[in-house]
């Protein structure tokens, strides 16, 4: 777990106040749950593994001796979205469209960016089927990594009934869907030999084992359709997602034929590219049938956010119109995205993507008093610039000039300002600025229009 | 704990804004840290109550069936603070002013009014001991109240070492210091013969119960100086505290006469005043010296803001020197003050005093369409009105306008745009306000142009 110091606050609340901007303007309203939860609430959600992984807390008093526990650590944000929706369900609009950003806890083994303590960046709409919202969410996502000054990422989208068909068409028997996706899902890291060599040596039964090496190649198949895309299309990254996705789904049609769910998962699909087209996505969407995030949990369509040459992704999310079930007893259709904050912040961090003025500076403007006598007008005239800017006042007398100095550098502080018995004699203020090397002395009366002009002007 | 829907964390967010502008304003910083500590360091700081009212947390994996506890749930924002300056003093400037705004957990049993989750909101500044510390944190406090729509409250100010001068100029021997203490705080409660009556049970010591009814007295006596204060002088409150302050400085010097450290006390007090009048919160700034907080843990100056006919207080703090020690081995002069969020948002929720935008208002724009292919439009007319304001599309299609209306009112959203094969065969679209009932058909390329005239009008 982290301590986060004042630069790595200004970095994390920039990236979030952009996130909240942005879901602000989709009409999302914010959500906080208490980082506890009643055990019961968290344990059998995340799987065997996931009951390992939470912080359990021992109950209080009298019982602490037992050693008991009856609260946990919340785990992630959906879980309790859905435990809150079941319990205000009266109180909440038909569609809630909520937005969450808090942290959660999981006792992992500590690794290269990861943590035990991190943030999530949840929005979710509970109430519809329609692929709006999955477009909405999609375009939310998109404007945010935009706004952060991400260019070069792509939206790629499943369909969990789609995958399924996939699997079915090709003759691929149910128990053996899991290890077929597992194995394709390594397609870009180890290749078509690779996976037919997994394949191969996972799955016995032989039909089975030549039904998903089919599909293995279909799905070859599909990269080499990309690659041609690429030199065919011209300069127009719309064009070209565009004529990729149509050829996409053509196989796609071809390969599921008849099958009524694969079906009708392509034509959720299509219908999302249309709406992303309507809000001005489209490049960014790429129809992508390997994708196969989180099967045990999703029922529809399944998103990832992939930046090109950036391992990993920046965020994912897809439909579950089932778990809100689980809490509530009644069927509440939901879909959701999470931003993954902490990646997108590693990466802006490498890559010098934020703002300049963001962690570097604490304050405009340092008042310093060179002796006891000059304190209170220097108090004052931090009264006056506070109206302006940000102001720091040098808590201690110095008789010299140079520890005010070093202070206000160690700070990033641009503009000192220097009242001392000569000052207050002649009326006046010296006003060093730091960046410029430049010192003047001049007029109490002048020193806020001076500041001003200096601060407005950068 | 609570969930904390939209509309709280509106309110909450709106007060937590204002706090945040206002302390970057006075050039402090933002830090933050982890949820859970290290036991050990949190047990035993906050004494033998304190202990029990912390979180433990189960140790992990196979250490899990001990029943033991290694972490903890963070019980206040002071020690993290003291731990934080101990571990990184090298990253952080000569003088640290940081604010931290972060909930904290206590197993206390739930009362009204209190929770086991609740958020602090501190400041403190650490490496200076000069009365400019004091000022600073008492005009910002000052400021995040009055900018919240506070306009009738008081600086309380007292001093450790002037109380202990008090006691024993009256001669109560140091055995006594504590109860007569928590006996002459109920002066206001149970009155002079209330606190002579528990004096006299609870000092059995001839000598030091009539040394300890002596500064009784004398308290009395300084609480007609008031009210006499309050008759005499004018209308200006600036002259009526000032002249009361002085009274009060008065009197304290003649009561604790030669002790050295007494009149230290006072001449910092009187310093701090000087200073108060400079930063512009003199009006603001009261010498009590009954005002006794967290005897144990404070070195010098203590204040409490007391509001007019409001019970309890809305924050207080104080000096305390020697607290970064326990962890650094090296002596850190320090001073805080905590604003209590929690009572600021119930008196503000009690009393009204939230604009009225805030918790009442999802989106600014609802755009419904009538039908499936009417879906698209609806969404490229929210792309470009998110460019204005906030705005949600109603996911589904409803053939009637009827559940678009009670939706719009059941969000607080005011103005609702409707897009059906009318509207799109003739390229226009229905503007509906909710606010003001009225309801026009208008070309597509006006609608921009009116929603933003709408949205300034407010």
């Amino acid at each position: 777990m982290r301590d986060f110091l004042p630069a790595d606050v200004r970095r994390r609340e920039y990236v979030i106040g952009v996130i909240k901007e942005v879901y602000e303007r989709y009409g999302f309203e914010p959500l906080e749950t208490p980082a506890v939860e009643n055990i019961e609430t968290l344990l059998g959600k995340y799987g065997e593994e996931g009951n390992q992984l939470i912080y359990k807390i021992l109950k209080r008093g009298v019982h602490e001796a037992t050693g008991e526990a009856d609260l946990a650590l919340r785990y992630d944000l959906t879980v309790p979205l859905a435990r809150v929706v079941a319990e205000y369900r009266d109180k909440l609009p038909k569609f809630f469209k909520r937005y969450q950003i808090q942290p959660v806890w999981r006792a992992d083994r500590p690794a290269r960016g990861r943590f035990r303590e991190f943030y999530q960046c949840d929005v979710d709409v509970l109430g519809s089927r329609s692929m709006v919202v999955e477009a909405e969410i999609c375009a939310a996502a998109s404007d945010v990594l935009t706004k952060l000054g991400f260019n070069d990422f792509t939206i790629r989208l499943n369909h969990r009934r789609l995958l399924t068909a996939l699997l079915v068409s090709a003759g691929v028997p149910d128990e053996y869907h899991e290890k077929t996706l597992i194995a394709l899902d390594k397609l870009d890291k180890i290749g078509q030999q690779g996976v037919e060599g997994e394949l191969r040596e996972h799955i016995r039964a032989i039909r089975a084992m030549e039904a998903a090496i089919t599909l293995l190649y279909f799905f070859s198949d599909l990269t080499s359709l990309e690659s041609a895309a690429e030199v065919m299309a011209g300069e127009d990254l719309y064009d070209k997602q565009q004529a990729l996705n149509e050829a996409t789904i053509g196989r796609l049609i071809e390969f599921v034929g008849g099958n009524e769910n694969g079906a009708k998962a392509i034509e959720e699909l299509r219908f999302l590219l249309t709406l992303a087209r309507a809000a001005g996505i489209d490049h960014r969407m790429k129809i992508d049938p390997r994708l196969a995030r989180g099967l045990s949990y999703y029922t529809g369509t399944i998103m990832e956010i992939s930046v090109k040459d950036l391992p990993g992704s920046l965020g994912g999310g897809g439909r579950y119109d089932e778990l809100v079930g689980m809490f509530s007893k009644q069927d509440v259709p939901a879909c959701g995205f999470s931003l993954g904050l902490e990646r997108i912040i590693q990466v802006m961090t490498e890559k010098e993507m934020f703002p300049k003025t963001i962690a570097t500076s604490s304050a405009d403007v340092l008042i310093g008093a060179l002796d006891e006598e000059s304190i209170p007008d220097a108090l004052k005239l931090a009264r006056e610039l506070r109206q302006i800017g940000r102001v720091d006042v040098y808590p201690d007398c110095e008789p010299k000039i140079k520890p005010l100095f070093a202070y206000a550098e160690a700070r990033g502080i641009r503009l000192l300002i220097i009242i001392g018995s000569n000052e207050r004699e002649s009326n006046q203020v010296t006003l060093r600025d730091l960046s410029l090397r430049e010192q003047q002395t001049l007029p109490i009366q002048l020193i806020v229009r001076e500041v001003r002009e200096k601060l407005s002007a950068g």
